[in-house]
């Protein structure tokens, strides 16, 4: 097992990464003050949640099956969750596991923000994606049909426990979905780990379990290093941004579900680089070795067919939006990103309308 | 004006009392980030809507007017707010005006907190009991059908405006409902103010605006430094709730809106007054002196008919419990309240059973 924090001083928390950690009640529950609320979804429930609710039995955890996908993280759909929390009687002391993938990782954390103004959760990310990525941080939230992550809080979790044996059950599509998010920190801080992937992109689509985690402990560690630098997104955790702002936009115009985010990301990072490249910060072989990888990890390299204008107003909603100015996240080189409000219309557009056709 | 500060550290926010202060942009916003939305209800608007708008016209302030009621308070009644956001653009810097009673304080300051995942709010209450309560000390939420303030956040609020003169148009009956809370502060902290409230309970019947003010700037006083100490309410904080849990659950009981939360809170308070008299802690003249005052200012001193066995599980619904056991706040003296959880089962079957009859 390998085990590092993300040091936020009293809000530091472990994270834990090995096979076979999904029902250790120690990492899992180490000090209980009170009940304790499984959340998962119908799809990874039969696979996962009575081995997490009998590693947890002397707690008597109450589970909630929340209904799979995107379009039901709502405000409406964690209506699931505080009404079997408030029929079981579960008080302030209680604890919430979010148990799967990035959907479930971030409505329970938000619910578990909101239920009686605050309760602590832990978080059991069972896809790549969310191992990588979203159950570090304590950005937790839900969409509104307006926009994506829209409503939601910063609520760290008290633990993450990432069990590399659960993405054997995980769809390809969903793998290659989580190595879009693992492919951002090579390209926004890491041009080492960018020529590793390059190297072992194989091996992570066989499922090595070695090549997994070393992949995850290294995205977990750029990860906690950027949040333990700026916990609230005021500076540089915007850079975790890279490709998300054309990502959301894709995202809200097909329609929840419709792309996986990660692969929304995968197009939103080759836009990214188109952009760069445009306004001369890379060269266009970075582009063709970004387009090459993501290629590789069976990921989409372009967005779907959505009319340019209809593109940039949906990128406007994003939060990534201050004072009015478009953010963008873009590249200086392989490893290298910076945030801008600067970039010129023109090169934006041309973007929009050469990449998306 | 009264202008005092409630104390906590990088959230500290200071609290303006006042004839006259609604349209003052000074006070409301005086360092705006960017825009800025007025959030009321249909029943205030006509009222003091314009007022506002007009005072931070330099703004182009965005108007929210979400129908009245305590039965609009949840999560779906959200909504309005946070779709009148996203059409408008409004990114991070937005900044959110609460302009109204508690129902309207609650679910803005609460759209604040989950909005982007947090945006900056200030509070103009418009209700006696806003203005005295709700609107300082941070507590946002909603109702849920099984419980009351059950989903929301910590969230503090940037300044509170309150001016006195929106006092004029208060139906007596919501006037009452103040009085409840700020006898509360007498009744838990401070017994010459208890006093001071019975020599003068006819002068703040009949809107003596010296008087007001004078009940206001205590009442808050007292509020800022119980949240001050406790802001998370782990301890002291939970002194507040004198009256609360009884309240709530007959708030739940009668469904909400059936009573206004004072007098609910009222007749809360003497249930709560009757048991510490039962366990020997507060004479019978004591309790005689509680319903006097409460009676004067024409609050309620009895529940309405509930079951003693609904109203035992309604509130232990309530999150003043911890660890399974049902927490109160009663009266060692007027002026002293302390938390139990210790109550004989008996004492309060008793109160239950023959107050409620």
């Amino acid at each position: 097992m390998r085990t590092f924090r993300l040091d936020l001083g009293p809000r530091s928390y472990p994270i834990h990464i090995g096979r076979g950690l999904i029902d250790r009640a120690d990492l899992i529950a180490p000090q209980p003050a009170g009940r304790v609320a499984v959340v998962t979804n119908e799809k990874v429930a039969p696979f996962y949640l009575d081995r997490v609710l009998r590693g947890l039995a002397h707690l008597a955890p109450v589970p909630v099956v929340l209904p799979d996908g995107e379009r039901h993280k709502t405000l409406a759909g964690l209506d699931p969750i505080f009404t079997t929390l408030l029929r079981e009687r579960c008080d302030r002391d209680t604890m919430l596991v979010a148990l799967g993938g990035g959907v479930v990782g971030d409505m329970t954390g938000f619910a578990a923000a909101c239920y009686q103004r605050g309760v602590p959760f832990v978080q059991i990310p069972t896809t790549l994606l969310a191992q990588v990525d979203s159950s570090v941080g304590g950005k937790t939230g839900v969409n509104h049909p307006l926009g994506k992550n829209m409503i939601g809080a910063f609520h760290q979790p008290c633990s993450v426990v990432i069990d590399t044996a659960t993405l054997g059950t995980l769809p390809d599509k969903e793998l290659s979905a989580g190595l879009a998010e693992v492919i951002k920190y090579g390209l926004i801080r890491d041009a080492a780990f960018f020529d590793w992937l390059e190297d072992n992109v194989d091996r992570l689509l066989a499922r090595d379990d070695e090549a997994l985690a070393e992949t995850i402990e290294r995205s977990c560690r750029h990860k906690a290093l950027v949040v333990a630098e700026d916990e609230r997104e005021t500076g540089a955790r915007a850079l975790l941004n890279l490709g998300h702002t054309f990502g959301h936009a894709i995202e809200t115009g097909v329609g929840y579900g419709g792309w996986l985010h990660g692969e929304a990301v995968a197009a939103g990072m080759m836009m990214a680089a188109d952009l760069s490249h445009r306004i001369g910060w890379i060269s266009e072989r970075d582009v063709s070795r970004i387009a090459g990888l993501l290629r590789r990890a069976r990921l989409p390299v372009a967005p779907p067919p959505i009319d340019p204008e209809r593109f940039l107003e949906l990128m406007a909603v994003d939060k990534k939006v201050r004072h009015g100015r478009m953010r963008l996240v873009l590249l200086k080189a392989i490893g290298q990103a910076v945030i801008t409000d600067d970039v010129p219309p023109d090169a934006l557009r041309q973007t929009l309308t050469q990449v998306i056709s």
